[in-house]
Formats: structure tokens, sequence, C-alpha cells
């Protein structure tokens, strides 16, 4: 691999050119800014290096899918990236222009520029690279770059059924992934899945003056008592049937879990918090972290909540629920037991709406892409990385997914502190740099485990 | 009384002017528009009908107060009223203008015509009509005018202790009071306390992402168990102490409260509803609505509120909370009691802040004032009057009447519609002449009993 890796070395300016053409076009999927000059800008840059690139249509959005011909391989390894960004308000918090690269102190200033502009342009670097030094690629690659991960990749789901030959691959690369500034890089296997749902009750027609209270209902109290039933004292989920389906950590999470780093002491004082619920910490504290599925409440409101005092009976109330889940839990099954936890408990008045579900997906650390991209990235890095055998967060993986069960690892180039979705989002030019050589790494050892 | 009842009638445009007079001058409390100008103004009209009147100075807007003087008199007869008026925002709404008030289909449109101006002019006139026919007045008059009875009364309490020779009285008439339209007037005897008061939790330095709800503690779940300690299933408060000092109804209020009229059905329509809480209705509905305590969700909020979905985690949690409070609980004390309830429950960490506090205050049905004014409100309007025995509202009677445990009875000119602090406050022209009537007689009455 020295060869490549040298190449990269000796081409940096080459791509890292190439990362701020795609940085500097606008591409604003909220808002149809510049989506569809930035589908066809990177068909283009895919069709450059070499691979046959087309655009798919959605109902809104596009996808580009690319994928490479011509070369004998054994094994496929597809990429799953999103071109669109989020908007760069507020502006004038930003040093540079959002839409015009600029790299300070190490580090290239651009929306998207970690999220996730440098993981498409760094993979197709890495292939890039391949094809100039050696002159063909040891894995066939594929792309499916999403228009509207920003907007919740609301098309993503019907690629399965619709491009059956195109999904085919023996792993994803999932577009995102972080590095400790300075640190080891990590390697998430895994996602938890969301149900978010809004809880909602009305008793009167509007609010009413407070002195009513004594013979109105108030849908405020309502929720509070509708609320206490779902969890008990210690926080426990009580939703009938909630842990039913939640399957153990099997023993080579247990074992990566127990040797993963996890910073107490930094994490409590970026959240400005004392301890952690319940006063977990260590092994327990990480497990819950990545395997607990949570009930959280997002948002409640009902009545007057601006300063001083109001004295009113509130008319309706809600709270935002958003539950994450953990394999195996079906998102549509827990919005039926939460149904029918709220009417056992006599809350049939108490609607609900669901905002969005997700399910949960993880891979097995010994899954052959999961292998390769932790032994590439300690020699890549010369450090091990960070193994998060799953994570706290939500990723459309199962869309993709489901239905093969093909396994998908995230590995990316954007730092911890890269600012994704704020003013002055940034990665470091070294962690781009090394992110192609980690991708064109994983593509050979994948090629061969 | 005839004779007076005839030049009242004989002087309707007269008294009706010295109403559109007081009207026409804006006295806006919470604004500062006015107040100034509006306290000379009453202080002159009490001045020109013969009254020693005078302008006492507070911290903030003064108070006007006003005797009669050189007449022979056993009996001291007291009327506390406020000159100023809530803001006429939103003024698009207005058929005419706030402060230009025009009589339309037997209405007086004007802002502060209903709340209060028509009760201190329609009493003014009462006494006018006494000494224009009669030369003399058959009990001592006293006036004690608010200027900040719209934000909350904050130095009527100081009163008693400043001038407690000017506070010397057999009986309070209160400002308020309202009427059917083209039915019963009604005779308030009391109003509830309130304990208003804020309770608030923070956890995080700020709202986090909620993927994080698996490790760190959320403060919207933190409120809804502690708010859940505060009633049980059926809704009784069960702060401890809470209903120690409460004193049940006399049977004389019992007696008034079964022969309350309530409308049921329109009460309901209006508010929205299907029935009351609980199911309730007759002579229990009657008893909750006046003489329950309560403990009411003003308002709650807690992260994010917005249309959709986000992802938020809390940092902190807000509750607004009145508490109506029934004689002879004491809002200190229940702040107190409050606290303990929540140490005790583990809830060291909910800080609470209060807005306001306010005295219960009930006055009995055969105190010789409210005697008077039913006897009187049934000659001069030919139908009984409704009698509250208490009220569900509340208002700053105990600042006043504390000290000396003067009886004080609300009766007044604005009809049920009347539409106080909202757009087109009115009320009828023909319950201002006969509120001018009603006062003329009690006068009389009182000064007998």
């Amino acid at each position: 691999m020295q060869d490549i890796f040298s190449y990269i070395d000796d081409h940096a300016e080459e791509y890292l050119e190439s990362l701020f053409v795609a940085c500097r076009q606008p591409s604003i999927s909220s808002q149809n800014v510049g989506i569809r000059e930035m589908a066809h800008l990177v068909n283009d840059m895919f069709t450059n290096v070499g691979l046959k690139s087309e655009i798919l249509e959605t109902e809104n959005h596009p996808l580009v899918y690319a994928e490479s011909e011509g070369y004998d391989s054994v094994k496929t390894l597809t990429c799953y990236n999103h071109y669109d960004v989020q908007p760069p308000e507020p502006l004038d918090e930003w040093l540079s222009e959002p839409f015009s690269p600029e790299i300070r102190d190490g580090r290239i200033y651009a929306r998207g520029v970690a999220d996730n502009k440098g993981n498409i342009i760094a993979r197709l670097s890495a292939i890039d690279a391949w094809l100039k030094v050696r002159g063909t690629l040891p894995v066939k690659m594929k792309f499916i770059v999403d228009g509207e991960e920003e907007i919740g990749s609301p098309n993503l789901k019907f690629f399965p059924d619709m491009y059956p030959d195109k999904l085919a691959t023996d792993g994803i690369l999932w577009e995102g992934g972080s590095k400790d500034v300075g640190g080891p890089v990590h390697v998430s296997l895994g996602v938890k899945g969301m149900l978010y749902v809004e809880m909602r009750v009305r008793t009167a027609a509007s609010d009413l003056h407070s002195s009513n209270a004594a013979i109105v209902d108030n849908p405020a109290w309502i929720l509070v008592r509708a609320l206490n039933t779902l969890k008990d004292a210690d926080g426990n989920i009580m939703i009938n049937g909630f842990n039913d389906k939640v399957v153990p950590e099997t023993d080579l999470e247990r074992h990566y879990l127990e040797k993963m780093f996890f910073d107490e002491k930094a994490t409590l004082e970026f959240f400005g918090i004392e301890k952690f619920l319940d006063g977990v910490s260590g092994y327990e504290l990480k497990r819950r972290n990545l395997f607990a599925p949570t009930c959280n409440i997002a948002g409640i409101v009902a009545g007057y909540t601006g300063e001083g005092a109001k004295t009113v009976l509130p008319g309706s109330a809600l709270v935002k629920m958003d539950l994450r889940l953990v394999p195996n839990q079906d998102p549509e099954e827990i919005l039926s037991l939460l149904r029918n936890h709220l009417d056992r408990h006599g809350f049939e008045n108490i609607e609900l709406v669901v905002h969005s579900t997700a399910h949960p997906f993880k891979t097995s650390p010994d899954h052959p892409l999961a292998s390769s991209v932790i032994k590439c990235a300690k020699t890549v890095y010369g450090t091990e990385p960070i193994v998060y055998v799953n994570c706290s967060g939500t990723s459309p993986i199962y869309s993709l997914c489901k239905k093969t069960g093909i396994g998908a690892v995230q590995v990316g180039v954007a730092n911890e502190d890269c600012r994704a979705h704020a003013p002055n989002e940034n990665i470091f030019v070294q962690d781009y740099i090394d992110g192609i050589k980690l991708i064109a790494a994983v593509m050979d050892d994948f090629s061969r485990v």
C-alpha cells in the first residue's frame, strides 16, 4: 500500500482542490438551493475519475448512483453518502464564507466539509489513487449518494425495492464517522432506532381563566399523570412489552465495550453536569449509552410559559417524545404498545401523532468489513480506533440494509469538534488526507478477507 | 327613595356624561399612560360633587382618597375602586375608539367602562343624587381609588398601616361585580386567595442532543415525577397539611349555595367541554367552584415545542402553578408546606419562585352590608340577586380588610359579557342607571341596619 499512500501524499493539493470544488457548490436540501447543480457536479466528478455514474430521480431531490466497471473483482464495497447540507445560518457567526472553503490553522472551513462532502471526496480520491498507481481496483466500488439526508432521507427507503441490483454488495461504508482531535478515529457498527411521537390532549375549546380549575379538567395534569405511568420512580420504562424483544449484547460486543475509551470527566464538563443518570460510570455507563433504549421528553408545553404570572387553565397540552430503540425493537410495534398502555391506564383521550420512525441496526464486529476497517485504521493512524459496537444516535441504515442484512460501518474524516450543522463547520487537512488513505487501505484489505 | 330614583332617571344624561368624561381619559397603569391625569380628574370629580378629596402618593401610581364631610351619620360606607385600566390592544379589534366612549344598541363601549370606571362614577352619582335631592347623606361615604389594580395592587397593602383613620369604616363595597344580561345582578361575598409559584429545575448547562438520554437526567421527567406527588389519581391535593386549616362552609353559606342558580348547560357550552371535572353537578359543583382550593398547572414548558420534531434533551424545565386558597389557608404557609413536600420526596433540586400571593377573604351573608345589598338589589332590579357566598376568583380584599375584619361586598354595573380586559369592553346604559339607584338605596338601607 506504500506506493498508494505516497501518491496520496504527493497529490494532496489536487485532492484538496476536489473537496473545495464540492464545497463551493451550495446544496441546501431543506431550502432547495443548489441541489440539482450539486447532483450534476457529483455525477461529473464520479465520471471524471472513471466511474459509471447516473442521476436517479426521486419524488424530490435526486440520488447519484455510481459504480466501477471493467476491473476484475470478487467483492463489492458500497459507500453511502449524501451531497446535501444543512442551511448555513446564522451567517454572521461564520469567520469565512460558508461556501468559500478556506484553510486556517490546519483546518478546512466550509458548510458541508465535515457533513458529508469530506467523506464523499475522500472516498472518491482513494479510488482515483488506486487507478492512477495500479491502473485497477481491488474491489468493485459503488456509491449511493443521497440528496435528502438532512431532511430525513424520505426517499431512501424505496431504493432497495427499486434498484436491487444496485444495492447488491458485500458491505457498506456509512456516511458519517468521527475522530478525536489528534487522537483515535471512531469506528461505529450500529445505530439506535427511533419512535418520535407527540402525545396531545385537549380538554376545553381554548385556554380558560384558572379560577375554573376546581370544576374543569386540566390537560397538563392529564399529561403528567399519563407520563408518570410510562416510567417508574427509578426511570425504568414501564410500557408493557417494551423490553420484550431487546437482545442482549454478544460476548464480542461486551469485549469491545469493555475496552472502549470513554472520557467521563470531559463529558461531564462538556454537558455541564455533576454526574451521569443514576450516578452510573464505567462499563454500565458505556453499556447504557450504546445499548439502553430511551423514553425521552424532547419537549412539553401547555398554558402560559412567558415571563411572570398568568392565571390560565390550559385548553390543551402536548409532549414530544423520542424513544430510542435497540435491536430488535420495531418502532411501529412500540407505537402500538404505547397506544395500548395509554388505553389500559384510562388515557384514551390522549392522541398520538407520529413524526418519524427508524429501525435500529447493528453490524457485528466480526463482519469482514468491520474487521477490515478496524485493522486498517490501526495501520493508517498508528493507534487503535475506538470501536462503537453500537451508537447512541440514529441513522437510516436500516432502510438500505433491512432486506439484505448487509453490514454497515461508519468511519469518516470529521473531528469531534467539527461543528456539523453549526457555523464554522470544519475538518483537519491531515484527517482528510489520512481518511483517503484509510479508504484506499480498506479497499485492499476487504478484497482479501 | 322614589324621589331619588326619579332624580336619577331625570338626570341620566348628566350621569352618563360624567362617565364619558372618565372614560375619555386613558389611564393604563402597566404602560404608565395618563395615570397622573386620571388621578387628578377623579380628584376633581369627587371635589365637584362635594367630597373632600386628596391624592395619596405611593412608590408608583397614586391613590385617590375622598370622604364626605359635614353630614350627620352614625355609619360609614367605603367604596374601593380603581381608576387604572388594561391596555386597549389589539386596537384593530375595536369597533369604536377605546378612549372615545360610544353608545350602540343600548351599550356604552369604552376601555375601562366596565372595569372599573362605570362603578366609580355610578357610586359618585348616587352621592350626587342624594345631595341634590335631600341636601344630605344618610351615611358617611369614603372612596379608596387604586391606580394599580390592573398591575396587582402592589401598594394597597400598605394603606391600612399608613392610614388607619381613613380605613375605618363599617363596610366596603368592593370594586367589581357582575350581572346576567337582562337578568339578576350578582352579589359576591368572598374571594379565594392565591399562591402563584414557579417550579424550576435545571440539570445540564443547556439543551443537549437527545441521544444522551440514556446517561443524562432529564429535567422534564423530574418535574413530571414531582408534579405527580402533588395530586393523587383522583385529583386530591396531597401536599401534607394543605387542607388542615380549611374551614367548612357555614349553614348560612350552604343555604345560599343551595339556592344559587348556576347554569350548567350554558357553562359547559361556553367552556367547550362535555362534563365538569369528575362529572360533578348540582350542589357539589357549586361548592367546589366556590369553596374548593385548587392546584392548577397554569403553564409548563421544557425543550422543543415548535412544529415537527427535534431530538432535544432539555437542560431545564419549569412549571407555573396557581394554587387558589380558601379560608383560612395562608399563602406563605402553603408555600412552606410545598417546599417541605418537595424536599421530603427528594426534590430538593427544584427551585421555587413566587410570583404573587393573596389571602382568601370572605364576608358572612348576615353582615349588615351584605344584607343591605341583597335586599336593595331585589328592590331596584325587581328580581332576587344571585348571591355568591364566595368566588372562584381572587382579589386583594384581604390587604385592606385583614386588620379590621371589615366586611366587603362586591356588586357592580358590568354585564357578564362586558369583555373586561378585551376589545369592545362595554356595559349597558340601563345597568349603569340601575347601578346608581342600587348604591343610593344601599346608602339609605345600610344607615338603618
